[in-house]
């Protein structure tokens, strides 16, 4: 129990405020129950049922994943960067151990190496037991599991993925080093001829400055950045951004092809046109990934 | 003070938390100071400041607008329809006491009368003192305040408007009979040959048998319904629907001209490509739209 106090309507009960950047960015949720509480090697994990959100996924307090929204997330990140590629064959997604990412991954007919490189095997572990809504791309044949450092993955496989998702938390601790200069040139060379990047990129309503530092340094390292959000109410502001880069990839729909949509099954947030309507941002967005 | 515990990331100070539907969809910030507070004869009204929203406006302790995103919501309620018509002259905002609505409406040089018809006259004379971000539109010469019932507003003036803006509250208690088929009825009588009307319609996350509802009764008096979204932090799950209708106007496209947006000067929100894209909704939102 904080010392804060709370106005406004709040029904009674336990719920959960989760203040992001010290003190800005909320969401507030109330708790059913605890399933899962433990300190990894890395972070605290815990999932526990609420009453808006589902069964909610926290790393050190802050929420990954929820049963109610997680489908805006995972088909956005999945789905755009690899239907913008022509035929992506090998994906390697980095963190993203609920699993969201890779189930979304392994829909896709072509991709035959669908590999999650997770550095905490507590967060997958815990996933394969509670999260239902997420890990069904676990026991998929594609699918490959890798406990361990992103970063070091990427410097030791170098043109080998069409497609890689950099799945990650903020970039604040564990997962600063993901929107690193230096990690970009990496992922570069990790890239087969053609590949892409996808990254979710932060809230430009709450983290502005964060956002606009992320793109300065993507539009250092790759020709071709492009930013598309998605209406995620679980994360701070609902409103996510995520990049998409490449060296070799103009746009978003040079390779696109809407018969590829349709093997991918009943989606519940993507659709065929958001490939290009994504990328309209609104006007005081653009202006922070132009770094205006 | 509440009797509910708060866990998670927290904050010291005095919280703001918003509840919604009994127990649904949260919005939380932390109070700086008290502006405003007082009961007119139809709601609470309230003003404050606060850290990560800036200026906040509430009404029966409900978020109504806040200076962080304020722009999200009243450049698309107003722009769209605006420019889905072909040369609009007279628009009629029922709600909107804050003045958002107004001050864009009054953006464009076709209009000739804006005139805003707000129930609550203690809402009116609060903007005007406090709401310095939203009231810009109450001083343009085009601009006419009623305080009155927009109910029987609409009923008397036929054949009078070419766009109409409903900027209400939730359809629950004061506002329920904005989004009843006798008042969409009326408003259809309301509006002039190629009118337009633009609405709020809740949020498809956190109240999708709202949206649901609130479609069927559109379907059924207007020929031509759409529906569009903005991302708007303040506001429950922070992805809000809106509905464009129309007797005769097929399209939120066939009138536009993108010369009539550059004469609107520096907007935040809307951009051009968005009377298209705004209307690319999620496949979970087609659905409940269609009312599948």
């Amino acid at each position: 129990m904080t010392e804060s106090q709370a106005f406004g309507h709040m029904s009674k009960g336990i719920w959960w405020v989760e203040d992001y950047f010290s003190g800005r960015g909320l969401v507030a949720y109330q708790i059913e129950k605890f399933l899962f509480d433990e300190q990894s090697d890395y972070q605290r994990v815990r999932i526990f049922d609420t009453k808006d959100y589902g069964r909610v996924f926290t790393l050190d307090d802050l929420m990954m994943t929820n049963e109610l929204d997680e489908f805006a997330y995972h088909e956005m990140l999945v789905h755009i960067p690899l239907l913008a590629h022509p035929n992506p064959e090998k994906v390697l997604i980095i963190g993203g151990g609920d699993g969201g990412s890779l189930r979304e991954a392994t829909k896709h007919p072509s991709v035959k190496e669908a590999r999650l490189c997770e550095i905490d095997g507590m967060v997958v572990e815990a996933a394969k037991q509670y999260l239902h809504y997420t890990n069904a791309g676990f026991n998929h044949p594609s699918s490959i599991v890798t406990i361990g450092d992103g970063i070091e993955f990427v410097r030791q496989h170098p043109n080998s993925y069409d497609v890689i998702l950099i799945d990650s938390t903020d970039p604040v601790g564990p997962a600063e080093a993901l929107f690193a200069e230096a990690f970009y040139n990496d992922v570069l060379t990790c890239l087969r001829p053609g590949g892409i990047v996808a990254q979710q990129t932060e809230s430009p309503y709450f983290t502005p400055q964060s956002v606009k530092m992320i793109y300065s340094i993507l539009h250092k390292v790759f020709p071709h950045v492009h930013t598309y959000m998605s209406m995620i109410p679980g994360y701070p502001s609902g409103a996510w951004s995520f990049s998409l880069v490449s060296k070799d990839v103009e746009t978003p729909t040079q390779h696109f092809n809407s018969q590829r949509v349709k093997a991918l099954g009943d989606l519940k947030y993507y659709v065929p046109e958001m490939q290009q309507s994504a990328f309209v941002l609104p006007a005081f967005v653009q202006k922070l990934v132009k770094g205006e």
